[in-house]
């Protein structure tokens, strides 16, 4: 099998920081999407600092505010926000997204988890109880739990660079194109939720 | 016993970080140095996030800066950083620079050792120990050595303002006049040494 290139601009949309993007670019091309996310896991665990971090953190939207469509990191954000938003009720999302303010007051930087399969309560009650964290502690959380979502992002890109190559088109071409059909929801939750695409 | 004010700006000076100094001012006066600097660990492990100890580190001037002279963290830090310069040769304090700003590549933020009582090679030794350490960690290392440096200015703001009452005179001046008589080194090693000042 042909070995598998990685841009900058594509490690960045996997994970919002230049280190860790810059990094990719250099390790590129990989022989399997699981030597890129092996790859990228020492990057983002061992040579990308605390700044690094949180600019990866910082990435992801706040809650509320709507993301650029025509980023593939904004594409790929909208289709892993639907399942919570799906269980998620009117006053479920405001207390969210007052918890979530409280979050980033105390933080500094966004919550982030990986809620693959998790209803909006459930992540709702996982977040107020990452509240009471020291900083330094959730600082290594949130750092986990964005590389769960990297992870993910990394096997979309491969999937979709895979496809494009067997049929001749272009990657990017293919994103954008499904990207444009996208549903776009009232709230933005990208930084909570990486999970599958489910349209409403 | 009177109890001491602590005002935002002198606890800024004990540790660079707003949030620190803003969270100390509000919890001023306090009974006793070693209530202070009780509330100080409470605030500054569990209460400052991971972006004001970031901000706390870069207010330590980098090796080969001349700080200003007119700041009583600047004052300190010039007491601080005698024992190892008196211990280190020209050579030991380039390769103390070089790996310094070695540091200051991977990690993002300037190296930052307690070193009372050990020597420029202990120091060094410290630094390139320290360096394989993945960034999180050396960031919690980094905040426990910043606490160590914030402890020892408590004491001596404490020491000083107790003194003033005595004499009847003004804290801030007695620091500043004895600042003025005090040797400037060429090298700056804020960062590295809360060390007792000893005049070379």
């Amino acid at each position: 099998m042909e070995e598998i290139k990685v841009d900058e601009k594509e490690a960045l949309a996997c994970c919002g920081s230049s280190q860790f993007a810059k990094q990719m670019a250099l390790a590129s091309p990989f022989p399997s999407v699981d030597h890129a996310i092996s790859v990228a896991k020492d990057i983002w665990f061992n040579k990308v600092d605390v700044i690094g971090w949180l600019e990866a953190f910082a990435a992801h939207p706040q809650i509320g505010e709507s993301p650029s469509s025509h980023t593939t990191s904004a594409q790929w954000s909208k289709g892993e926000q639907s399942t919570a938003l799906a269980t998620a009720t009117d006053s479920g999302l405001q207390e969210l997204s007052d918890w979530n303010a409280r979050y980033r007051q105390k933080f500094g930087h966004v919550f982030l988890i990986c809620a693959s399969g998790r209803s909006a309560a459930e992540i709702l009650g996982e977040l107020k109880n990452r509240y009471s964290n020291r900083p330094i502690h959730e600082l290594e959380i949130a750092s986990q739990e964005q590389m769960k979502i990297t992870e993910l992002r990394l096997r979309k890109l491969f999937s979709a660079k895979t496809k494009a190559d067997s049929t001749g088109s272009q990657y990017s071409t293919a994103v954008a194109s499904k990207a444009e059909s996208t549903f776009h929801f009232p709230f933005c939750l990208l930084h909570l939720l990486p999970l599958p695409f489910l349209p409403p």
